[in-house]
Formats: structure tokens, sequence, C-alpha cells
């Protein structure tokens, strides 16, 4: 899953938690409340069966998810933040903000790059 | 460098703009003030050098980092934070904050499931 080395500071500690793109997109997903594995994989466009399934593991293990798996049939599992994972979202608004502010600007300076 | 695919939200562009877990390093050491290269590769401990010229190179790219080199021998080069890796900058820091209340906690969790 992850490292277990010595963080040098806050930010190295949280980019360690939500290492590439898809952590921090499946809890922005969650911040809509309660979600079943199907409604997740629509929500987060883009992302594998495969790999949805292995992020949320990793999610749950650094306890930023709950799984809760209902004895039923067919059976059911859901998926929610904890209030860690909730704290955690919390943070990333800002990033969400700064990227909806700037991102036409972005594509832009890249393009006008790659003309 | 980059994607020029189309984001499905603010959060996504941003995580597109600090892929990996150098840049948003690399912003947040220049947040001290403009760096000469050198001060930059030893203020991010354990990035290497190709590693640190290439991810510059992407970062004044997209408008975030800027380069101002200095006709004197030997040369000097020297990076700073333009107006947008600030506005960045000051956005990563809810996630700095989040890393340093909530690092040793995920350290703990990690560690347990590993014995």
């Amino acid at each position: 899953m992850v490292s277990d080395r010595d963080y040098y500071c806050g930010l190295d500690a949280t980019i360690d938690v939500i290492a590439g793109k898809w952590k921090a997109l499946i809890l922005w997903e969650l911040d809509g409340g309660t979600r079943r594995f199907g409604a997740l994989r629509r929500g987060v466009s883009g992302i594998s069966e495969k790999m949805l399934i292995q992020q949320l593991r990793e999610l749950e293990a650094d306890g930023l998810v709950h799984r809760e798996a209902y004895p039923e049939i067919p059976p059911r599992v859901e998926y929610s933040l904890t209030e860690l994972g909730a704290s955690l979202n919390a943070a990333l608004l800002p990033l969400c903000e700064w990227g909806e502010r700037n991102m036409d600007g972005i594509r832009a300076t890249r393009s006008r790059q790659s003309a």
C-alpha cells in the first residue's frame, strides 16, 4: 500500500496518502454521500474496475473510507467517508476551486506551447 | 509534459498540474522565496538532479515557476514562484496542515496493519 518512511512535512504525508490522481477523485465523489461500487465507478470517469477496487482497499486501510457489506442476495456493498476522509476532503476543496479558476488558463498556455 | 484532455472538475485539473509528489514539494520550497538550483535540491529532500530539472521545466511551462538566468561567470540561475504558483501554494496549505495533524495517526494505522 504505502510507505512507512518518515515524512519531512505535512504536505509530504498528505501527498503520500492521496498518491496518484484517483484517490482524491474517489474521496471527492464520496463527498456526495454513501455510494455502491457501480455508482462510484460511474462517478469517477475513466477509472477501471481493477483500479477502483485497489484504490478503495488502500483508502479503507488508511481509515479514510468505510466499507459496509450487507448480507443480502445479491450482496450489497456500500462505501462512505469516515470522519478522517471527510476532513481530508475539506482540505482538498481549495485545490478544487483553484482548478476551477485556472484550468482554462492552463489549457491555453499548454496549447500555445504545443502549437 | 502534460495532458491536453478535458478535465471533469477543478480537482482533476489541479491534480494534473501537480502530478506526482515532487511538484507540490518544489512549489512549497519556493514559498520561502527565490532559490538557486542547488538550494532547491537541498530543500527538496530525496529528489535527484535529473528529476528536479524536469519538474522545474514543467512548472515553468505551466506558468507556475519563473526562471531567471543571470549572465555572470559562473552563470547564476534563480527560480521563484509566479503569481499563479503562489496562488496554488495557498491552496495547498490546508493539505499541508491536514498532514501535520494526521500523519502520526496514519503512521500508527499502517504499522498496526503491517504487524
